[in-house]
């Protein structure tokens, strides 16, 4: 086997701060978002994009993005974001996606649209009834919905698959000149020791050995990348909780694993070499080490965040308390109920950051979040 | 970290060699396949299942699958398939999938579909204009379409996607009692040193540093499962690509990896910090260790085979040679037609296998892939 190092590689990635958060965004009928742009720019950051003297003027107005850390894309002359279906020489990513300030993220694409339709009435943007267009409608890999400010993204299941929505993702940022962009994954998982439905916060993501780092082979040699999240963030977010005041929320540590099943300690595989007083065993521990939730994408999400320097945060509902079983077995419209919390949170968030105020006929609709 | 070992994994799995394939099929209308149910029983096979006398009845009728490896499910009163959104309380498996005898499975849900609809025609079975509906219509997580033996399912891209894919489907043939399942993977690859348009038939998956193997964390263990694929199936569709004589075909090892950028060693994802000498450098190593394309799922397919004594396959077209570039620049038609060749090679052997003579109609047909 070759020889497996993890030296130098988080010195060689510049991580960045966060551009200042401290704006006062305008009111509608002009996009109020807009003016998130006008906060000072941040001069810590590298401008690694080149481009036409527009491009340039352009970047001047809104600080431009250094989300992505490849010198090599400066020399391509076209960027094809394969599993996107989209492009640098098909599209016009900065007119389509340069507004962009919050992404949120989940696995399955029919929960991304039903947030965006979920979103863009809580902003209070254009026609409830009217249907938001897939931008990936090319391919069938991921589905993408923009309203606003606020582009929504499935990501599949497992690491692999979230990494490559994150490649194309942080480069279309990147191409579309966005910045201080807030990502957001807003997924399912199974809980420990909490009562099913609570919404857990990532504080930080664990591999399946408990420690909060993202293992990755990159041209044969294992490279150990940091999975710290913003803090600040998950506080916003848990501030956020307390002040809908619908359901548990809790900031704890998320273990992220490969596998489903065994990965996550289940007796209810096609595989299964292991005893319940092992499997109990193993969830006590993960307890201990202050692990409160289980999925598969965290820990790629949180080392992705990092290295680009997107300001990135995790909230899952958790489906069952897996101390006590393995399959889900709530009924539909209960697991529909759950999947919304994390939805609820961070449009209250979303809102809050872009300060929309609550309309008379939101609150008491269907989502009953709009309770600021 | 704990301790990591890997010993006496291989040892506590049964691996059961397949069922005989000497039969000869019966010609329609009476289902063809079914003949294959009547080979002799495989008695080295352990009978994990329990059930009604009915069921036990039928068993001896048709040897009962023993793919699965988990004593725990003899316990449960129900198997809820999550992913699937099928159960044993609330579907009749067997008779909805009984007959099952080969699983054809890809990333794309559209790709499935396709050949579910190719598949058919080919067998002649049933309305080619007739839509053929989604077995997992209640969830978005996978798709799966069914013809008469062959049942086609999705399973996203990278090895945690297709993994519960493959524990949910292992199971369904156990419920469904099925026996002598043949499973193929036919998907699309990054090719190394060949032509774009190759199809390579997996001789060894292997990881990123050329080894046969696949490591899983089960309980904060690590676990190494043999990788090992069929040599006598490889060989069967060899002969059949060369029948076929469309496009060219090489048996070739085929390296899996967790990330489609910087594992695959591309130079146009979102981060990159190594020299197009550096990865020029890692794609020859691999070509000398026999690695003729890359993809992110051959690992865990061989592995769960290997372990269920599923007999396996993996055919991949190569899209690229990614010695000359990272990016998919082909047309749509084009990359079309590649994506046709997995499906036309596994369809003319499954129809070999079944026997379903060529009928004039189809002998000059778009697939043009009916030349027995």
């Amino acid at each position: 086997m070759r020889g497996l190092t993890a030296e130098g590689e988080q010195a060689a990635a510049d991580v960045f701060a966060r551009g200042s958060s401290a704006v006062t965004p305008r009111i509608r009928p002009t996009p109020y978002w807009i003016a998130l742009c006008r906060s000072p720019p941040d001069l810590s950051r590298r401008n690694m994009a080149t481009g036409s003297n527009e491009e340039k003027e352009a970047s001047k107005a809104c600080p431009q993005s250094s989300y992505v850390k490849n010198p090599h894309l400066d020399s391509m002359k076209e960027d094809i974001l394969y599993h996107f279906n989209l492009g640098t020489a098909t599209h016009d990513l900065p007119a389509m996606f340069g507004d962009v300030k919050f992404v949120c993220i989940g696995g399955s694409p029919w929960r991304m649209k039903s947030f965006i339709e979920f979103i863009s009435a809580e902003l209070q943007l254009g026609d409830p009834k009217a249907d938001i267009p897939n931008l990936c409608a090319g391919t069938d890999r991921y589905s993408m919905y923009k309203a606003g400010p606020v582009l929504s993204v499935s990501h599949g299941m497992g690491i692999p698959s979230i990494a490559i929505m994150l490649h194309e993702l942080i480069k279309l940022l990147h191409h579309a000149h966005c910045s201080d962009v807030t990502i957001l994954r807003i997924g399912t998982s199974g809980g420990i020791g909490l009562s099913p439905g609570t919404v857990v916060i990532t504080k930080q993501a664990v591999d399946a050995t408990f420690l909060p780092q993202f293992e990755q082979i990159i041209l044969g040699k294992k490279v150990l990348r940091s999975t710290d999240l913003d803090e600040k963030l998950s506080e916003e977010l848990l501030q956020c909780s307390r002040e809908l005041n619908e359901f548990d929320t809790v900031i704890g540590n998320t273990m992220c694993t490969l596998d489903f099943y065994e990965g996550q300690a289940r007796l209810d595989g096609a595989f299964c070499l292991y005893s319940e007083e092992e499997k109990q065993s193993y969830l006590a521990e993960a307890y201990a080490a202050g692990v409160r939730n289980i999925e598969m994408e965290s820990s790629a999400f949180a080392a992705m965040c990092k290295l680009s320097g997107l300001q990135g945060a995790v909230v899952c509902v958790t489906l069952l308390d897996r101390r006590k079983g393995d399959q889900v077995t709530n009924s539909h419209d209960i697991l529909n109920d759950y999947q919304m919390r994390p939805q609820k949170l961070v449009g209250h968030y979303i809102r809050k950051r872009l300060n929309v105020p609550c309309v008379a006929s939101q609150s008491t609709d269907a989502f009953g979040s709009c309770s600021m």
